[in-house]
C-alpha cells in the first residue's frame, strides 16, 4: 500500500461498516512492513483512539510483522496455538495442497487474545484487548478481510457499540462553483452544530455531504431533512440529486417517468454521453441510439445537418449543434435530441474558438435549447463536463414537466 | 477521506513521482478537518521523516484548516499576501465570476512560505523549510495537486534529491487469467532479487509491475531489459505494451503507423469504444465516427445488418457482430470496422445467452473476424471486458503488419 500500483479499498469498506454501528473513525495510517514502524504505528494509534483496525500482514511469509508489532507493543508472549494450526492444516487439505512450513508462523497467537477464524484464506484474525483498547487484526485480501468483518467482527462490536449511529445524505450540484456553493448555503449548515457539512469538488457538480451522529434517529432525520430542505431552497434547480446519485440516473429517472425517448450526436465527446445514458440497466426503454460524427462528411450523412450551416459557421457552433440534436432526432423518432460539438483540446483550438469550447443543444419536435460553454482543463475534464452539460440540459426540460406521454416542450 | 465515499489516488500519483525522485514514501496518514488532529499528524510525521507533503485542506472554506495546522506547529504567523490575492482575483476574472468574501482565507500565507501558484483553482500551494524538513501544501483537488506537483514541487525536489533513483516499468497482458501470468513468469522474476515484482489483475488485463531502486541506472536498465525480454518471450502476443499504456493508445498507435480509420458499430457497449478511441487526443486522424445501435430498426438503418439475420440469429449474435462491423465499414470508408453486441446485464441473460455473453467482431474490405466471449462480472466490467477485446482484436489485426497505406487484411 505504499507503492503507487494499489487503489486502497479495505478502508472504505471498513469505515461504511464502522459508520453504521456508531464508530466513528478518526484516522487511516498506511505503514510498511518493518516492525519497528508497525509497533511505532499501533503505540501512537492506542493514545488516541480506542478501537484499532489493521488490515494486513497475517500472512506466512518474512515481512508479516503485523503480529510480532503487537505482541511486542503490548508485552504478550507468541505462542503457537494448536487450535490455529488445526485450521490452517485443515484449510490446506481442502485445497489439496502440502501446507509449507512458512505457514506455521501463521498460527502464532499472542497471549490473551481471541482467534477470529478465517474461511477463506490461512490467515486467522486476531481480537485483542488491553487497557481499554480494542486491537483487531485482519487479513488484508479484501474477501478475506470483508467475510471475517461481518461474521466476526461486526458481531461483537454490535455487543459494545453505545447506540449512537451515523445518518448521512448527499446532494449534488451542477452549473456552480463550489465556493459559491459555500457562500449560499453556510448561513443554513452552520445553524445545526450537530450535523458535519463536507464540500467537495468533483468534475461537472459540486457535492454536498451532510452526516450526524445520532441516538434519536427520528429527530435526526428531521433535522438533516431541515437543512436539506434549507438547501435546496437556496440552491434551486442546480441541486439535481438529495440522494447521491450520479446524474446519468437522475436523468434516465425523468426520462422513464415521463416515457420519453432519447438519442445523441456527439462529435468532441466522441460517444460518452451516449456510454453515461447506457450505464444503467434498462436504459434500452428511452436510449434509442446515437451517433459519434467526427467528420462533417458524418455530421451530414448520418443526422442531415446542412453543409452550408458547417461551411458559414463552422463543424463546432451553436448552430451546428442544433443541427445535431434535431437530425439525431428526426433519424431515431426520439422525444429528444442531444448535440454536442466543441473542442476537447490540447490541439485543435483557435482565438476565436479555444481548446474549451463546446456548444450542447437539445431539440423536441417543436423548439432547441442551446448552452455554450467554456471550459477550463484538459481532455478528458472537457468531454466529461460537456456531458455533463448535456445530461443537464435534458434533466431541466423535464423539471416542470408533468408526467405523461407525449408531452414535449423546451 | 474519512469516509466510505472517496478512493484515495493522490497518494498514488504522488508516490509514483517521488519513487521516481529516489524518494521513498514511508507512511501515509489520512486525518480530519479539524485542528488539534491535523496539528498533532504533522507533528508525528515531522518526528519521522525529512519531506512530509499534504494535499487537501487548502480551500476557502471553514473547515480548510492545513495552513492554520501547520503555521500553528512551526510557531508561524499567517498574513494575507497581496501576490496571492491577485491570482485568486485573475482566477476568477478569467472564469467570469465575482470573488466570495471566504476566498480570502485562501491569500492567508504562514510567514517565510513559498507560494505555489495554482493554474487551476484558487488554492495555491505552500513550500516551507523548517528545522531540516520540508513541508509541502498541495491543493486536494487531483487536477489541481498533478499539475502544481509537475510544475512547482518536482523540480524543487530534483535539485535535492539524492544519487538513489526508482526504475520502473510496466507491462500489460490481455486475454490471461493472474495466476496462470504468475505461474508462467515466476521462474523468471525470482531469479532477480533486486527487483520487485507485482502482478496485479485490473478489468480486461493484468498488469506486470517492475520496480528497482539503483544509483547505477544503465546496470539497472540492462537488468529491467532482461526480466522485460524473458517475460514477453514467455507470455507471447498477450503482452500488448511494455510502456504500461492503456489499450487504446497502443490501438491509436498501431492505426497511425499503419495510416489506417476505423469506425465503430456498437451496441451492448453503449459507446464505450468509440469513447476509448477518442480519449486521445488527435484521434480524428484515424477515428472517423460511431453508431450505437441500440435497437434493431437502428442496427439495419444505419449499418445494413439485414433485418433475416436478427430475425433468425438474434440480435445477440456472431453474424450480427460480424454485420455491424461490416456495415459500419461500408457507410464510413474505413480500413476496419468493429461491432459489438451482447447482453451487459444484470437483466436481458436468457439460458443460451446468459448476462456476459458477447460478440466482437472487425472487418476490413476482405474478410471479417469474430470472438464469442462470456464476461463473469457487472455491467460495468462487462462492457469495459467487451471494448478492451474489441481493441484486441484491432491491436492483434496490425501485429504483422507492413506498416503501408492500403494495407488490408485479417
Amino acid at each position: 500500500m505504499l507503492t503507487p500500483d494499489r487503489v486502497d479499498t479495505n478502508s472504505l469498506f471498513l469505515t461504511a461498516q464502522l459508520n453504521r454501528l456508531g464508530v466513528e473513525v478518526t484516522r487511516k495510517t498506511v505503514v510498511g512492513d518493518d516492525l519497528a514502524p508497525l509497533r511505532n504505528a499501533f503505540d501512537e494509534a492506542a493514545r488516541r483512539a480506542e478501537l484499532i483496525i489493521a488490515s494486513g500482514g497475517l500472512g506466512p511469509t518474512e515481512d508479516d510483522r503485523t503480529r510480532d508489532a503487537v505482541a511486542d507493543l503490548l508485552g504478550r508472549k507468541l505462542a503457537p496455538d494448536s487450535a490455529v494450526m488445526g485450521m490452517i492444516e485443515a484449510r490446506f487439505r481442502q485445497l489439496g495442497r502440502r501446507m509449507s512450513e512458512v505457514n506455521k508462523r501463521q498460527a502464532m497467537v499472542p497471549e490473551g487474545a481471541t482467534v477470529l477464524p478465517n474461511d477463506r484464506g490461512t490467515a486467522p484474525g486476531l481480537w485483542l484487548e488491553s487497557d481499554g483498547h480494542i486491537i483487531v487484526l485482519l487479513p488484508g485480501p479484501p474477501h478475506e478481510l470483508k467475510a471475517m468483518f461481518k461474521m466476526q467482527v461486526e458481531p461483537r462490536l454490535a455487543r459494545i457499540a453505545k447506540g449512537v449511529r451515523l445518518l448521512a445524505r448527499e446532494l449534488r450540484v451542477v452549473g456552480m462553483g463550489e465556493s459559491d456553493v459555500d457562500q449560499r448555503i453556510a448561513p443554513i449548515y452552520t445553524r445545526y452544530s450537530d450535523v458535519q457539512t463536507t464540500i467537495l469538488a468533483a468534475p461537472g457538480e459540486i457535492q454536498i455531504h451532510l452526516r450526524m451522529w445520532t441516538k434519536d434517529m427520528p429527530a435526526a432525520e428531521r433535522q438533516l431533512q431541515d437543512i436539506q430542505e434549507g438547501i435546496v431552497l437556496a440552491l434551486g434547480e442546480a441541486v439535481f440529486t438529495t440522494a447521491g446519485e450520479p446524474m446519468e440516473e437522475v436523468v434516465a429517472k425523468a426520462l422513464t417517468l415521463n416515457q420519453a425517448t432519447i438519442a445523441t450526436a456527439e462529435s468532441c465527446t466522441g460517444g460518452l454521453l451516449a456510454e453515461r445514458l447506457t450505464r444503467i440497466s434498462g436504459s434500452s426503454a428511452y436510449f434509442l441510439g446515437g451517433v459519434v460524427s467526427y467528420s462533417n462528411t458524418l455530421k451530414s450523412a448520418w443526422v442531415d445537418v446542412p453543409e452550408e450551416i458547417i461551411e458559414s459557421r463552422g463543424a463546432v457552433s451553436a448552430e451546428v449543434a442544433v443541427a445535431l440534436a434535431d437530425g439525431i432526432r428526426r433519424r431515431t423518432g426520439a422525444t429528444l435530441g442531444v448535440g454536442i460539438t466543441g473542442v476537447a483540446g490540447p490541439t485543435g483550438g483557435t482565438p476565436e474558438k479555444p481548446v474549451g469550447t463546446v456548444h450542447v443543444a437539445i431539440a423536441d419536435s417543436s423548439a432547441s435549447k442551446e448552452r455554450t460553454m467554456r471550459y477550463l482543463g484538459e481532455r478528458d475534464r472537457i468531454r466529461w463536463q460537456a456531458s455533463q452539460t448535456a445530461l443537464d440540459l435534458v434533466r431541466r426540460y423535464f423539471l416542470y414537466s408533468v408526467p405523461a406521454k407525449n408531452n414535449e416542450k423546451v
